[in-house]
């Protein structure tokens, strides 16, 4: 029988509940060693706690996310609240001995991220970054065949995520549902809302990202924001695209905008080696565009595989071939991974220190933006 | 606060997995007027359903399921096994005064369903037949555009349904997982299990059809029982194709096989109208293809719709537009509409009734496929 | 040195475009032993002849299609035009000892086919059909590889022929432009227009019909006449769908309309085999899509196959790999194949006998459209 | 009665090849002003230029060039030799008086770019480069939906130019087919082959680039040279991706490899304005996408038009909806407007100025890729 496992949940807006179902839905689909229960949900807003702990079952709820991580029968507290609130609560639930999920980006910047990474290595608690799209199964198939060898010497990699969603001037910054247009909740733009995935993604797949020259806009200069009613400054990057270098000597093109009219959350990644490519996009997640030179030259072109099969990541626990699975699978499958981790004390990427990684790239695209020059990454040592 | 609904569910096979997903996530997505409770699982092997109600947090098990029908604490029975106990169990739940779900085909045949019906309307029950795919957001979007009269007059309607799991001659008949072989607990092959979604979709698109000439064929003669162990005649039908006239005046071209070779789970379906034009694919389930003869000539085309947005049905209950959600959710769309009716006293289709009229139609295929001729659709009067 | 070729053509219509195009065309792609020469056009109207003639470089124009079957100066005779004046010519032509090339179908029946079939082999001239889309390279990669045996034994083949051009009421029929729709010039709808080539490659892909049941329809009753002016009963087909038993045992599905909305020429098939299945699309003709089921299965999917490449049928001819040729280039083929044989003394099909088949199918579909049962195909001896 | 113009063309490899076969089309599908008559073909080997020469119907050959420029029977001096001879032959044909269509790019760098620019202004003689891809009518109709205005403002440009031929180091540099990697022959690798078609098209569409940061890579470092049998550095840019600013204040992100395994020639554009968005791919390149957020929400989605229609540019001139054309028509229609401009007195682009703004570009490119710095784009005064 599985141990339990109490779960403090910070932040009720979308993220929450992505979490939220995962653990819903977790022992329903994966023999996991832990059987999570839902103890306490944090939020700002009391009533709105308090419709979400019944929605979703929780059994106590708080506007005081500092009673969570002080709550010694909690024994994970996840992090799904604005970019600039991660790191205070991530380095006081190390402190008190917590495991840790915090949501994506990792930090402001990197000296933060560092300082989470201390934290958690220091409790030596479990700790993940919830970079969930590594875990759809495309993109987890994707990462096996390059670690089999299958492409080869890589010679590039691009992706995009493309969204279209703050074209209008009326949006505000600041608030509820748009504090990712505000600088000082979210740090960065797109940077570290939409490339920090494509990021994570690309150096799992394809290793350190070294050196990056970025190109940086802000499209709408101005906005009302939401808590103060005045028209502000816009501090964040609308778009940024950047061209990278990889350890590996491979080419990177990575581009990110909330203004490609016509996309809503399109994250599309392509690998290009000596011997096979290999393409994915979000918008049909189900599915991979794979590219073998082996295969006969009359016959040969890009295979449109359906990663629906028992044999593919993950998809033997779900329904039968052809039917195909959503989004928020990708948070079930990670937080399965992460408890069997917990469950053999082995750690389960992307830790706090693979996160830091990305947080140095994006660290390195923001500084170039300004810059107008080839910046270097940090590495972690 | 939310009534709680006593749920006893037949059959822990793919049927009952996603009848038990969907009681388990629909509290958390949609505003029912009931809280489902898992009272008792019933299926054949006792330590399987054991497991089960384990897995999915089922009150109880039993292998018996006049147990379950006979229980007074149950309000709902859900029937997810092999086609040929159908009857005999919802007349039973019927009799008891359960709302009753069943699985799809209704029925063997149109006699055996109208039996079905008979007994739900006179116990005034509740009922539904699980043709879930109706509730498919991009197929419920295909019913409203063609109810607002955006098609016109319609032309043409076709539909298959194509797989390939049955091509190897080692495939069993009878069994787990293989009773949809096995015409004992079938009925028939592709026609029932099938066909009987498309046409399901089709009628409640289009309107009845009202005659049929159809062809069947079984490739693989012989195969052997799962249970007796022995080689024995296959009496269903492998593929099945027949065309046919709807009551508007349009004309249908259905089509279904598993020995269609890279096709998992192919349900694709397109109707034209003199003004518009829609089609969709189970394959990218999220998506629907819109052509409206309407749009200004040089930038006419067919409209690749990713049905994600929170204006489309269902879709605002999820996530955010771009992410998808998988097949299972039709299942607790379809709950959701089903305990809203419940509520209400208000019948939600496909009733018992609407699935006769499919079993009608299915009836006049596997006759035409006999006889040669054009047979004539009972109509439900 | 080639040898020249004097060529007459009948009929400066679209087809007449296209014939006269590959004539233009094939000796600066293909090494042909023949070199065409443009001797005379025929039309019904002088001045358009004569234009015709000028814009093409043929060296003389008549409207009298006799005096090209007449003149002994020319070797073949080319006819383009309505289908109710190919028997004629064709019959004169071959027995002025023409070759003749004649555009599809056939015929306007198979007794009348019979005629022409007679009269060419009597005359022992080189004869063909044009049912130029054998000739598209990805559909004759098609038949290269259903040869080699690649897809085992077949179970399944479909096509579609939806377009939407007569729609409106107010397209008239009869005239230039137009005739297709009327049944004195016609023949047939849709049948003989687009069924005819969807038949004419499934039996040289998958061997001859053998039986067929189907269902034809005429969706606007009436239209103006543009000769006569007045509204005229519509005679033809709008729309036929059959389905049909191939001699292999395989099932064949076949539909076409010229009302499918948001469909300009949209020819799609599809072949079903035990191993691979196939499948191509007019609309993109330059692709395959291919499925082979040996390929490992964690990448196994339909492979979308740019046939470009110079080891693929025809195209070590045209550019280089990745850039397409056109709708047009599949005349090109066919006339340079007509050529090759012609110079070998060996048939090249489909001759008029291959089209007769392709007659006797059409027959019996139209007949099974009014008798409502299944009507056997009638045989080549 | 349209007149002759005598044309010389210099150069029988596949670009003469495209060239002639446009000057053979261009009469019967277009009422251009002129009848080309093909005069004389000149090239290295003797015996070619005569096949050659047998092959299309030239009246003449030779190898000297030097003869086709100075013959006074000559009108119009076509230019499809490597991009080294360019600038020679193309100020002698202008200095002769001649028109001059030269092969892309235009020079091996700007300064001698300006030197051709100078020669034909100077002799005020029709002129334009080939970037033939302009006149492919789903790229001409990108053009006309910009200029319409249907974008609002623009925010993205972003072009790949993707290929696979190179990875094998197996491919020589230099020699008949190869010379696009020896940098003598060609001046760049990719940037001038490729991306130079990229951005003339992306400038036409959008205006001016005014800087640029750019990374190139040679993967392959040495390779046998076809003409010497040693093997030498390779000094072309196997690969390159360049970021960069238009001058209307959008951004571009542009990409161009040979080692993009999978692709044969992969030229894919996509432009998000405020209002819509647009994009192109050349493996299909009868179809553009077109999204319009004035559409309905929930029908609203990416239009796959498939530009064969009467109304869409140059289409009227060929066959009927839904029937494409290929890759070589672009030249029947880059001729057909030349001669139209010719006869109207008027510059047709891209005129050698128009194509010096994309060498200037080129060069930035180029030298950001050693400089690792933002570099100014020259702009025509």
């Amino acid at each position: 029988m599985a141990k339990t496992l109490n779960v403090g949940l910070i932040g009720y807006g979308f993220m929450g509940r992505t979490h939220s179902n995962a653990h819903r839905k977790v022992t329903h689909f994966f023999d996991v060693p832990y059987q999570p229960v839902l103890k306490t949900i944090c939020g700002l807003v009391e009533a709105e706690a308090k419709a979400f702990a019944d929605k979703w079952g929780y059994e106590s709820h708080t506007t005081d996310w500092r009673k969570v991580v002080e709550d010694p029968a909690i024994d994970l507290v996840e992090i799904c609240v604005p970019n600039n609130v991660h790191a205070t609560i991530a380095i006081a639930a190390a402190k008190a001995g917590k495991a840790v999920i915090c949501e994506k980006p990792l930090a402001l910047n990197g000296p933060q991220g560092e300082e989470m990474v201390a934290a958690v290595e220091k409790a030596g608690v479990p700790n993940l970054v919830s970079f969930n799209y590594r875990r759809v199964p495309a993109v987890t198939l994707i990462k096996r065949l390059v670690d089999e060898g299958r492409l080869g010497r890589i010679f590039h990699y691009r992706a995009d995520f493309l969204q279209d969603w703050t074209i209008s001037k009326e949006v505000p910054q600041g608030g509820m549902g748009t504090w990712r247009l505000d600088v000082k909740a979210a740090g960065s733009g797109v940077t570290g809302d939409l490339l920090a995935h494509c990021i994570d993604t690309a150096m799992w797949h394809n290793g350190p990202i070294t050196s990056v020259t970025a190109m940086t806009e802000t499209f709408v200069k101005e906005r009302k924001h939401a808590e103060t009613g005045k028209m502000e400054p816009v501090g964040i990057d609308d778009a940024c695209t950047f061209i990278c270098r990889f350890g590996n000597g491979s080419m990177g093109n990575f581009e990110s905008t909330r203004y490609a009219r016509g996309h809503k959350a399109k994250y599309t990644l392509e690998i290009n080696g000596e011997k096979a490519s290999l393409s994915w996009d979000l918008h049909d997640l189900h599915r991979i565009q794979y590219f073998d030179h082996k295969d006969e030259g009359i016959v040969r072109g890009w295979r449109n595989v359906h990663v629906t099969d028992g044999d593919q990541p993950y998809m033997k626990n779900w329904w039968v071939p052809g039917l195909q699975i959503g989004f928020a699978e990708s948070f079930v499958h990670q937080l399965a991974d992460f408890l069997e981790g917990m469950a053999k004390g082995k750690p389960v990427g992307p830790t706090f220190k693979d996160a830091l990684a990305t947080q140095y790239v994006c660290d390195a695209v923001l500084a170039s933006g300004k810059s107008g020059i080839w910046e270097n990454v940090k590495q972690i040592r």
